[in-house]
């Protein structure tokens, strides 16, 4: 394993040698079999203080109120209008302690809020909020806001014959517009949670007001053998809804199973919200737990 | 477009040229806009006298009615028990002309008879059986039922940049143990009906007795973009509920849309039931029409 350190964003540690020693035995793996899925957000991405995906809705649901008062009483519209980003952060804690009801709420504003809209104007909508909006206290812009470390990782498995998969609860023709560009991950890699869709006689496809499934928790594995009908040799994430989809990786063959741990509230945050269950799962099983304080020698890159 | 014949097991024609030429203008189009989306029954191999997982489930369902006396009174255990192929015949004609009663009792008993397998023990059934199994009138294995210029076409695209993806109505972990050595599609490229999954902590992932969704009709469309997040180029069918998958690829871009036409009794089956509107479509439109008696200098290869 001499040579060009090929994972330089990574201090020498346990996990960067758990990596290298995971990929070396892989080598033995048939190729097609070398599968590695990765939740995005606040695994390859910030998800604090609110998932990007969160603001681009807030944006939308403030911009809908504004044009509709009758909206402003109503969640989510209300909290997104009055800028409460509390109720929205209530929502996130409040899912992964396991209560869904204001999710759901929030899910059913989110798929109104685009309902009607062709999925391709979806996509440019997206795609142009992506490539202009900003953090709110990072001061990057979005397309700024990937973990360099786990850039290289990505590239890294890749170069060593994986294909990488992103398992998101965020939207997958939300995440579509910069996948490829932020991750190497092309579009038919992307998996997320799903609106459902409505095709019209001629050919046009359009969202309607209704979530499909979310795609967290036990949905993550669903998903994976629906869409790539293999296990995967490698599962990273970061919270209890990632969980069950390390626990799918396969048990046959070298696998590794990687979570990122948010402890470095000075160049990124410090929280374990929403991941008790996960670490408690890896501190048991001896799953790999990546701390960004101490295993990212770099988290974001320079553009 | 000297050199080499590429597609030598078609003749020479208006569908072969039409091919040729559809390739030749996609040079220009990105390679990952290259997409190509094709059914499987009717379209890649035999579907006729019975699409072949019907076959495979039929003999499922008659072994549960022989092993459980209660279910030879109810369809569709009694049909299989009974081996009667003309109660099948009627739920697809049914299908085609709209009317889903039959086929949703035939996909309820398709969905109950795998229920509480082991998605991994499912693939393992299917492939025993596709890998032994033989076509009940053309003396061949269904391993050897593959139409030879299609498959020929899809190498011939993949060769050209082309990603193919099989969108079938049958299932996906049905069609997934042999795709790839009869069609050189990946797993990750074969898109088909659903059965809902369960997840059970630790890993476990079994089949349910409920259909996911049927991919035929308006699913197509609406699976391609959800899996794929592009609009195909080339869109491959042969039958009505195919008609909004050809719909639906690129009009912005060079494109072709192909029916596969059965007028072969000769060499394999002669039959239009099914198939009335796409093929008026076809002839409204200006859609490539692919003659299996004309355009296939031969239908089945040897092995």
């Amino acid at each position: 394993m001499g040579g060009k350190d090929q994972l330089p964003s990574w201090n020498d540690g346990a996990a960067k040698t758990a990596i290298l020693e995971f990929v070396e035995r892989t080598s033995e793996v048939p190729v097609e079999e070398r599968v590695a899925v990765f939740d995005a957000d606040g695994t390859l991405w910030c998800e604090q203080p609110l998932p990007v995906e969160a603001d681009f809705i807030l944006r939308r649901l403030a911009e809908l109120a504004g044009t509709d008062p009758k909206l402003r009483d109503r969640q989510p519209w209300k909290a997104a209008y009055e800028h409460d980003k509390k109720w929205f952060g209530k929502v996130i804690t409040e899912h992964y302690a396991g209560n869904d009801t204001d999710a759901k709420t929030l899910l059913g504003g989110v798929a109104a809020a685009f309902a009607g809209i062709g999925v391709e104007d979806f996509v440019a909508k997206s795609d142009a909020f992506l490539r202009s909006a900003r953090h709110p206290t990072l001061g990057r812009a979005y397309l700024d806001v990937a973990y360099t470390p786990m850039v290289e990782l990505l590239a890294y498995l890749e170069e060593n014959g994986f294909t990488n998969h992103m398992v998101s609860g965020s939207g997958a023709d939300f995440m579509r517009p910069i996948t490829q560009e932020m991750f190497g991950i092309p579009l038919d890699r992307v998996i997320g949670s799903s609106t459902v869709l409505e095709y019209a006689s001629g050919g046009r496809l359009t969202r309607k007001a209704k979530l499909g499934f979310l795609d967290d928790g036990p949905q993550k594995p669903i998903e994976i053998w629906s869409r790539i009908g293999r296990r995967p040799l490698l599962a990273g994430g970061n919270s209890n809804g990632d969980l069950p989809m390390l626990e799918f990786a396969r048990s046959d063959r070298p696998s590794l199973r990687l979570l990122v741990l948010h402890d470095d509230a000075g160049r990124e945050f410090a929280y374990t919200s929403g991941a008790e269950k996960a670490l408690a799962e890896a501190d048991k099983s001896g799953w790999m737990v990546v701390s960004m304080k101490d295993d990212f020698a770099t988290v974001f890159g320079e553009r």
